[in-house]
């Protein structure tokens, strides 16, 4: 690479460079450990059709967006978003457990965690 | 709390919590992973702000787009949920942004990382 010019620009390119790569470093991370997230979910959703357990648990979801609220505020993240992410993992476990239902028609399970 | 009668089902609680618990960890390693990207995002807007800097970059984005969708495939992630997954924390990142415009009135950004 040229060597960087002492401009303010170029000083900011290489701040903004820095911060970028901790981003990605971050993102890296957060879809390897959704990746998990979902190995673990679709196995819970094998286990609960083989044992005909109900899918869906409104209390355990309840608990779980209690939890990462506290979690969210401790950590001085918006509680919402805390919550509004939560959600939003749900629904793709559905959508998971939703296409897994159109390919084995009767052993699917909406459980979401 | 009572010994776990040998039945089926008192199995499968003990599976379902284990497999709960993993969740959970998972859960709160990836609430504080968020809460540290939106500190970077926050210290990129007001990065940004400070020297007059374009507050989106197409570019950029569609980069962390391409990129994300190829870490998870290799995860064995859906491609489509890692891009959506992006676009779903971008949105806060924007959300942040045009909070605190309202506070600021002139220093606001919408970078997005």
């Amino acid at each position: 690479m040229d060597d960087t010019p002492p401009s303010g620009v170029a000083d900011g390119d290489a701040a903004l460079a820095a911060f970028r790569r901790s981003i990605d470093n971050i993102d890296a991370a957060l879809i390897h450990m959704l990746a998990e997230r979902f190995r673990i979910t679709q196995a819970v959703g094998q286990y609960k059709a083989a044992r005909d357990l109900p899918a869906a648990d409104p209390a355990r979801e309840a608990a779980q967006i209690a939890r990462l609220r506290r979690l969210a505020q401790e950590a001085q993240l918006d509680p919402e978003f805390g919550e509004k992410f939560l959600r939003f993992v749900i629904e793709e476990v559905i959508r998971h457990h939703d296409s897994a239902k159109k390919s084995h028609t009767s052993s699917s399970s909406s459980e979401v965690g």
